[in-house]
């Protein structure tokens, strides 16, 4: 099994780390991931300048290609230019922070996994919900699990999962759910600020305002502490608003 | 009728230049744009960074508010920060080439418009669909229709609307359809060059290699000359799958 593994935290955070030394024990694993932090890039691409590939080295020794752009960037220099041949899995992770609800629109870790959907390779997005997260092994392990199923089960084309695992030890989570995206979303505060030559500037804080209680999404399951496993597809069309307005007349 | 006007192509491009003098024969204007192009940014946000809010000028009258951020940055700041009450819609482009199938994903204009709709405000992306287009009349009043539209007749939160008009004049478009976003994708190629001190870099090009035929497709509605009306949400669960896999043992 070939893997390749990207994030958006950068090819230095530990949630990579993690999951690069777990893969590594069913898998050929390559790395290719951005050289700067890319949250909440979004499925940004890089068109109007050029990318550079640069060999990281971790602890003296070779760990993966560190790329100067953003996670979909990543995943489709490592499948066009770097890889040989196509992986059968992308792994997108380990996120430090949660990607459910809204978040999965800004995630660069969901991009990732998207990006490799578009391209026809199955993929995951794989986030530990907590922004200090230390404990990476237990979501590493379900990432492992999961490889093994899309092996044997491939999703269809275009649709990638996107897993959530609460920052707990393995013993406290209460299982695994397959979920669907939920509705919660920030409330964006824009801190005005004045600059040393007292001119404007504004910094985007705000809160995520939990609406979803349902245990089937992503956000209602992992506050009741289960893993949760969803389902995406790069195509977002209302099917349902579709067939309501398909006879409008303007 | 208050309507937010934003775009990826900057707020000196001519299509949000057309956009706005037509709008405000119908509405009260109010313009938040990227100060520089921010095509294929996807729905990226800016937290790392603070912003600036620049007025712009264009031909020695007020025209709006510049941003030094995304697409999506500019919808958030012009309804939290910039306008006094939320708009009735926010309207995004017009366009200077076409965003159906894959290209939503990538797509700067229509990440605008999803951020609005999360915002819970009706939103409309616009694109005509050339890249070297001059003619954004007939788009413009497309928008103006589609305005009244969706005051009468809102679509239910988390809905927006991809429009993309041929590049043709009015009278050769052969109609109106509504549609579902296509699967047409990317054929990339990165182009290996060399810089002036002899390192590799890379750069992206490629050509959309278009699958879909089907009339009731974004990609394959402009192919046949009709403008293409796609609802699309910020859920992009796979419900389908969802059916398949909830039952999965991992």
């Amino acid at each position: 099994m070939k893997i390749l593994v990207s994030n958006d935290d950068g090819i230095d955070s530990l949630g990579i780390q993690v999951l690069v030394e777990t893969l590594k024990t069913i898998a050929d694993v390559t790395v290719v991931a951005p050289l700067k932090e890319q949250s909440a890039m979004g499925h940004a691409i890089t068109m109007k300048t050029p990318l550079r590939v640069i060999k990281y080295y971790k602890n003296g020794e070779f760990f993966g290609y560190a790329v100067d752009g953003t996670p979909a960037d990543c995943v489709k220099m490592g499948i066009r230019n770097i890889m040989e041949t196509p992986p059968n899995i992308v792994i997108s992770g380990i996120n430090h922070g949660s990607n459910t609800a809204v978040n999965t629109v800004y995630s660069g870790t969901v991009s990732a996994a998207r990006e490799a959907a578009i391209m026809d390779v199955q993929a995951i997005a794989v986030s530990v919900t907590s922004h200090t997260a230390t404990k990476f092994e237990y979501a590493a392990k379900i990432c492992k699990l999961l490889a093994y199923k899309l092996l044997s089960e491939p999703l269809v084309r275009g649709t990638f999962l996107n897993v959530n695992v609460p920052d707990l030890d393995e013993k406290d989570v209460k299982g695994i759910v397959f979920t669907k995206q939920g509705k919660s979303k920030w409330d964006d505060i824009y801190e005005k600020r004045q600059d040393p030559y007292g001119r404007d500037y504004y910094w985007l804080t705000g809160n995520l305002v939990v609406s979803d209680v349902e245990p089937d999404t992503d956000q209602g399951a992992i506050n009741n502490n289960y893993v949760s496993i969803t389902p995406h597809h790069f195509d977002s069309t209302d099917y349902k608003t579709y067939e309501v307005i398909r006879n409008w007349k303007i």
